[in-house]
């Protein structure tokens, strides 16, 4: 039986190699992908996930937009960060058409809803953007924190963050919605960095892509070598680029990818650690764990996995 | 066999407990408990460390003082949140008798290094204070990080700190002596708080003591019962004082107390999150985990060999 799947993406390019993953995992049903804002704005984010879904076939999938901006400002502005590892377009400046259809009417929140109502335990939704959409559906239907199972790519629970010793760039951007969103889930797993800059790609993998002669082969590696190349700049240390987005589709197809932590968790929204994901105090001795975080990582059997998913769903693309 | 042990304490209240729970624990041979400041200075700490020994009829244990304030100081004065939570004389208002010896000639950081030396893996050293003297011995020797078992008590990962957000208070007190022994270890479990307010004693438990009608008894419940109090003030979610510095001792004794992520770690010296322990994302992908983070802790089991040592030892003691 396949699991339905919501892809909230701020597309970027490990959320295209996340969409991706999703497209290439027989495993999963893509009902959806709801656009939020974040390593770009909304509008270009949805109009990359048209572009990639239409260059891997996959029109039949709707995109539907989120609220562009987190829940205690007024705007949302790309960071200079976000622009320098993913690029000015959002894809490492990749080119690939503009699809030929728009994104959908309804919007993002509304559709979460109406799929949790719809498909309860059948679905899954993976945020790997800010939680700023999850926050509002939640909002919008008081049954949804209870219903809604979650894999949430975002978070630092054992190392640092990274765009503060103490914040991951997603939690970051609306650390209000984020703290609403762990502390009223009834089932989220956070796949945050302790365990996504456990699996790099180099481009000794983005060649094996290149070789395949597609358009879908040629996207992949153009816009992750240029992933590579920020994070050499950033964390040289690492060797490679940390595969955050895809990593929570994985776990979505396959939980036994990492191994979890069952605690209770919050999102500092006050004082000099605004944006930290941690431990709830207050609920530490909750017999009941809502969260569940990933601490460990089988990275070898992943990067297999991702391999094979990307690979074959790239060479089913057009020549070049 | 049984394994030799070396307490590191700043004794108060649960260091005294870690010392009754290492004196009840056949698997244990205390071969010298060193003093260290802290919850006290170091002269009311190894005066509190000699005078329960002594009630215990344990005048064999050497007590060694170590150096009495953290690396980057010139003096250390107890903080106002410890004496309200130990007591002015550290044992919460307890009266026992001075002991009639006194510590050691030799200090505490040649007793650890000879100690490592002289018995290698044989020994764990558990220390439940600000790790400067484990520091100082690692400066001293440049085989004693290699070579030193170390079971602290000390740091939180997974849940927020106990003097600032981000900070525990053992290590708050000399965060760098905290990141050198951290790095530098090759063999460190922290017991956090992470597990350490998840083992709760009330006075449900301390009623046992006070009825066995021993002094042995009654300053055990004494003691635990001011403990008790002062976390009814600051904690009053927990519902009983954590059992920091006794579970440290427990883990020594049987690690299968606690399940341990292994990640290697460093304290935070600098910027706003000084004394936060945290894995190091410089050796995330390292193979070799030098560190092991009590993560979580089997409560009903600690809890019960807890109350089953200190109570045989309390009954063993003079009646009152």
């Amino acid at each position: 039986m396949t699991r339905k799947i919501i892809l909230d993406v701020d597309t970027g390019i490990d959320d295209a190699l996340a969409i991706a993953y999703a497209l290439g995992s027989k495993e999963l049903e893509l009902i959806g992908v709801t656009g939020t804002y974040g390593n770009v704005l909304v509008p270009t984010g949805t109009r990359n996930a048209l572009a990639i879904l239409e260059l891997f076939g996959r029109t039949d999938v709707p995109v539907f937009a989120g609220p562009d901006h987190a829940r205690a400002k007024e705007s949302f502005e790309v960071l200079e960060i976000s622009q320098f590892i993913h690029g000015k377009n959002g894809i490492g400046e990749a080119q690939i058409p503009d699809a030929k259809r728009q994104v959908e009417a309804k919007s993002a929140v509304d559709f979460m809803v109406e799929s949790v109502r719809e498909y309860g335990d059948d679905l899954v939704i993976v945020p790997v953007g800010p939680l700023t959409t999850v926050a509002a559906a939640m909002e919008a239907d008081e049954e949804f924190a209870a219903n809604a199972h979650i894999v949430n790519m975002g978070g630092a629970l054992t190392v640092p963050g990274n765009v503060t010793p103490w914040a991951e760039a997603n939690i970051n951007q609306d650390p209000e919605a984020a703290d609403l969103v762990f502390r009223n889930a009834r089932d989220i797993t956070m796949i945050g960095l302790d365990v996504t800059l456990q699996t790099l790609l180099t481009k000794e993998e983005t060649a094996e892509w290149e070789a395949l002669g597609t358009v879908g082969g040629d996207f992949l590696a153009a816009a992750t070598n240029y992933y590579i190349g920020a994070y050499d700049e950033i964390a040289p240390y690492l060797g490679g680029c940390g595969l955050h987005d895809p990593l929570a589709v994985g776990v979505a197809v396959d939980p036994s990818l990492v191994t979890t932590l069952d605690i209770n968790l919050k999102t500092d929204t006050e004082g000099e650690t605004r944006g930290r994901t941690i431990g709830d105090e207050t609920r530490l001795n909750d017999p009941v764990k809502t969260g569940h975080v990933a601490v460990g990582v089988d990275v070898e059997r992943f990067l297999a996995e991702l391999m094979r998913r990307l690979t074959d769903l790239a060479a089913g693309t057009a020549a070049r």
